[in-house]
């Protein structure tokens, strides 16, 4: 039932970068994911999680191999969960275009066909990937959350919709307010049809609006993305976190949208996530 | 004459990520390379830089996205150059292997056709290429020079040749015996032809034998790296590094041949070199 293949294990900090394969009951394929456990983590001493969302295009391997993250998660003792960015293979739809299909989920849970049969990235992220992580790795469940881009709109909807589930959330360039910018205008509308109220439970900015967000959040954007003014409506994000209890929005002065911004405050996010998960 | 495209440049722990274009005549053809300059470069205030060669299959963008460097060099003042690991285009030869041709130059000058007119990166990476930085961008003539697999060969070995043009040296799971091992005598049969003669003057082992090595050097090996056995010859390297007076080649238990092994140690390189290229 919960079968599972080491695809790859590397040494990494003196920690272990592991490549599993599994069947997602959820999504209905074979899926892959990362996992980074650092060195003090053991069956008798298991350790809390970040897990990190994905953007566009992308797979676990654009953090595993990018972000440097693994150095300060191998000197906090925190894991670090990497997932796909969609459901994959032959049998699940897909799209010509980048912004939509394998690699553009928008971590939600598609109700339109041909999406609707794998397309369930809301339920694989918050309820079957945890318990599977869970009960195959020496992981507590005490978990945070971030992502990049699309993954930073997974990271805040999914911690707005869930907070008990999480203990912290950060976001880097995330598409906050998706039912206001093309990528989520186009993505939405394929997944979930045209009626823009069912849109709302994934648009972290609707979300926050509604029901606030007890979590504390740490969100940073550079001031040079290059889609800063037309897909990812920070201001719009401002607006509404300026209301909350412990929330930093934050611009970066002349970074851009790739990972040579994530990983120059990689470390930061990372301290910021493990005041709550050491706690 | 020496003209310079800048193809792309982004911001990147304070510092600047630059990728340039310019026209090589060593190499008779277009070359990009990588350029990573800490904040407190400027103008008035150059800095020293440690030039990174890389290994087989690569280009500047391995070390550039995977190593984790910017973040120590950023903070200590130092540049890192990355030049690609041949020449490139269509009108230069190649070959279908991954081991030959583009991609895969060994840093030495080829004198066999029809690799002889473009591969002389030996003279690029070692004249032409610092000329052109310290020209053009606000670095000083102090190098250090580091690199990995193939990369690491053509460290060592070019320190060897020319070690007034270096103050250190350093090198992660280096080819270091290329004479005595597949990926080394298929090159040098293709590029220097069968008198093996010819080889040792691009072998780091020989050399060392033949000349010692004044300069400070740390190596870095794991014991779980797929070519240890097959092509690094590390015990050829420890035998001679022996008689040196300043040199450390040392096994790193578990880790393998990825940039996985290389950022988990590259902070204590830099570090390293630090010592030498900011005396």
């Amino acid at each position: 039932m919960s079968a599972l293949t080491t695809v790859s294990q590397q040494k990494h900090f003196e920690g272990k970068q592991i490549r599993i394969e599994h069947e997602s009951e959820v999504l209905q394929c074979t899926m892959r994911f990362s996992v980074f456990l650092p060195p003090k983590a053991s069956v008798e001493h298991p350790v809390p999680a970040l897990y990190w969302l994905t953007g566009l295009t992308g797979t676990d391997e654009n953090f595993s191999t990018k972000s440097g993250a693994q150095r300060v998660a191998a000197e906090l003792g925190i894991a670090l969960v990497i997932p796909d960015t969609s459901p994959r293979g032959d049998q699940v739809p897909n799209d010509q275009a980048y912004d939509l299909g394998q690699g553009a989920s928008f971590y939600l849970n598609a109700t339109l066909a041909p999406w609707d049969k794998h397309f369930r990235m809301f339920d694989y992220i918050s309820a079957e990937l945890p318990a599977f992580i869970e009960r195959n790795f020496p992981v507590t469940n005490k978990r945070s959350i971030s992502g990049h881009s699309m993954g930073g709109h997974g990271a805040l909807m999914l911690a707005a919709r869930l907070p008990e589930r999480f203990v912290s959330v950060s976001a880097f360039a995330p598409i906050a307010n998706p039912v206001n910018c093309p990528w989520g205008q186009k993505a939405f509308s394929a997944y979930l049809g045209e009626d823009q109220q069912s849109w709302k439970q994934y648009d972290s900015v609707e979300l926050i609006k509604a029901r606030g967000l007890s979590l504390p959040l740490l969100v940073d954007t550079g001031t040079a993305d290059e889609f800063l003014h037309t897909q990812l409506n920070t201001e719009a994000l401002i607006a509404v976190a300026s209301g909350l209890p412990d929330a930093r929005v934050r611009y970066q002065d002349g970074y851009d949208h790739s990972y040579y911004f994530v990983s120059t405050f990689m470390e930061e996010h990372l301290r910021f996530h493990a005041q709550f998960l050491l706690a």
